[in-house]
């Protein structure tokens, strides 16, 4: 059975800004100092996907996608978005473009802004998935072994089975510190990535039976596939789409779901902090990306856009100078940059978003 | 007897990086938000030097000093040394010049760099100063009534005489905390601003009798005066002079010195950190020049010499972001800036000196 990559690249990501901006969403930036983050996705599925990689992005960032995304993937494998719609919708829209043009295939799905620095571990994993979900006709996951009780993370309770794929139990919430505790303790959960392998067939028909009425628009889409009206097919029906996500709205209530544990070197890269984990530190725990000079400054992530950056006697900062803005943040507080978003709408200053 | 106002105007200024620079020195800045440190001096000095100001300055600042001073200060009362060589030689240059040219008359020499709240009080102080220089031929200074137990300002120790004008008893190096604190409860100590009033021909005399070195130099200066070998003259001479503070080499050494103690709101800009001083702060204590979001921020100086900077969840620190660097610094760092100066110089990053 073919195999074909999906890679879901419609986020805005405002806790990166200023780094990421409405039309420079975080899945196109460079974060580790190689390619931009959507096609080290691309590079990562290569040797699985091995007929085909599809993108879903969002058609408001289509300039920028364009300039970014690796040449090799072929105009008619980029999905665009007319709409956010969440995780089911893309999925399904992937499905019944790759349904309609193939007959059929699995879909290995995954998110275009996670950082894996184990590169033949994912490999290995996903080739597991593939085969299980070709031969078993099953959903499989990737499931990522907790190095700390997360909190910002969803969990996959499974069955410790002598085998590398593993029968899933439960998915559950992001926890509270305690519970996250127990679930690192027990040695029976995985984080959930957010990386879903299975056939396109298979994602239509769970679909149909979970999300009726977002699998009516589907076919709806179907219909237009290959004709002159598919884009404004799309665009009519796409806002009209229900706005839930695959875990919620499918994998939580179905049964025979399969996860690889795998120890990948993950990060979900959340927020402006998580440059640590992707980049080198200086002896003083500092990140620097640009001609930085930190004078007796600590665990201090620095990046600029062009010019020097100079700090004497700061610690547990994130500096980030770009040419037409400057954010300082403390690091505990790197998911509040939103909020810095948010009054900067709404004072009108959509130049800067 | 006509009263001159002589503004020493040479001073580098290392401390106030990125905001100073070698052709861009803080009396040269706009601090206030009124007008550059050097022409609120010259402002402040109009109510009493009636009879012209003159500005000693660094020739390898003349470009920016031009750009910046006020227009109606003439020409020929711009002093231009070849090299920096401290207050006595500053000060002997403007007496030379004046004898040469007037005969004599009472100098009111004060720093470009200070800032002074109190603008009457100012104009009171020195106006009784002036007099008492005139009427006695004395040495006499302003001195600056504490407010804080100060370790970074030199005093002055006085007679409480029945009389503004009180007659000096000693002049004393910066303190420690535990001294400095002596001086203060003693309720016999001033600071000591850096202001002097006297006769130019009494500062010669001094000059004559302390310093007989930088006495004949000044002398071929004298000499020189208003032919046209006057500029060559300074320029071979003034590298030879001795560099020495006019408090060290004839201020301590000599008897008869009178002080005004006065309450001028004043400040000695020392370091970034006096932006405090001289801007009114938010309701978090914030001090913010150009277009600032601070949030969940306090106690925080924020100087942006073009684009907006946004803060999030960060106290005391000081922000200067330039077009060509970036400087963040702890605020209680900020004497310290300098050491950031000098790794710079020392990298061979002279375009951002």
């Amino acid at each position: 059975m073919k195999v074909y990559g999906v890679v879901m690249a419609g986020g805005s990501g405002t806790r990166f800004w200023p780094l990421s901006r409405q039309q420079r969403p975080k899945q196109f930036l460079n974060l580790t100092g190689g390619d931009a983050m959507i096609n080290e996705a691309v590079a990562r599925l290569r040797p699985v996907a091995k007929d085909g990689i599809f993108i879903v992005s969002s058609k408001s960032q289509r300039e920028g996608l364009f300039q970014v995304l690796d040449k090799s993937i072929p105009k008619d494998h980029i999905l665009l978005e007319p709409a956010a719609r969440n995780t089911a919708a893309c999925i399904g829209y992937a499905a019944i473009e790759i349904v309609r043009r193939y007959g059929d295939g699995v879909l290995v799905v995954i998110p275009s802004d996670s950082y894996i620095k184990n590169a033949e571990a994912f490999t290995e994993a996903l080739s597991l998935a593939v085969e299980r979900a070709a031969e078993q006709d099953a959903i499989v996951t990737i499931g990522i072994k907790p190095t700390f009780p997360a909190t910002g993370y969803g969990y996959i309770r499974y069955e410790d089975v002598p085998s590398p794929v593993k029968p899933v139990k439960q998915f559950v919430e992001k926890p509270d510190r305690a519970r996250a505790e127990e679930y690192i303790a027990s040695g029976e959960f995985v984080w959930n990535s957010g990386m879903f392998i299975w056939k396109a067939s298979l994602i239509l028909q769970k679909i149909e039976k979970y999300l009726p009425e977002l699998y009516k628009e589907l076919l709806c889409i179907g219909d237009s596939v290959g004709t002159e009206r598919e884009e404004s097919v799309i665009d009519s029906v796409y806002p009209e789409m229900p706005s839930v996500s695959v875990d919620y709205g499918v994998l939580e209530k179905t049964d025979g779901i399969f996860v690889v544990p795998a120890d990948l070197g993950w990060s979900d890269v959340g927020s402006l902090d998580m440059l640590e984990a992707v980049r080198p530190s200086d002896g003083d725990g500092n990140v620097t990306v640009g001609e930085a000079y930190p004078l007796e400054t600590h665990h201090t992530i620095i990046y600029t856009g062009g010019k020097p950056v100079c700090t004497v006697g700061v610690d547990d900062l994130i500096i980030v100078d770009m040419p037409d803005v400057l954010l300082v943040c403390s690091k505990e507080r790197a998911q509040d940059v939103k909020k810095i978003v948010e009054e900067l709408r709404a004072k009108g200053k959509e130049e800067l978003l």
